[in-house]
């Protein structure tokens, strides 16, 4: 399961997570702060800069996780 | 845990899934396709452009959402 995935501490925030996707030019980071929101970093131009970032609360990165591992269904 | 999420049936191709992250101006898709293959899409501009579009394998899919479901430990 870790494999492909480099962890980071950041002291007083919480830790990092990059996800190697296969490509350079297609990158994601996630952040997990010590509040439970989770940043998601979004890079897909290549370069260092993000394309996008996601601030989900707790409650939204278990919805998004959810679809995303397909343990979630329709009420 | 539907709540915030709504399903459209993509006849051949999957389902997508628009999730509600509380402002119009971020927001995020999921559509899983049939042969497991996630397509991330990520709007933060309030276009319906998406500024990014991540597509992820079964395996690369599950590591990323469970460190946002928060299942996820180092080895």
């Amino acid at each position: 399961m870790g494999k492909g995935i480099v962890s980071q501490d950041l002291p007083g925030i919480g830790t990092r997570y990059d996800v190697d996707l296969g490509s350079r030019s297609q990158r994601l980071s996630i952040v997990v702060r010590r509040d439970g929101v989770r940043d998601l970093y979004i890079f897909t131009s290549g370069s260092d800069d993000p394309v996008a970032v996601i601030e989900l609360t707790d409650e939204q990165a278990r919805k998004v996780g959810a679809l995303l591992v397909g343990t979630y269904f329709a009420d």
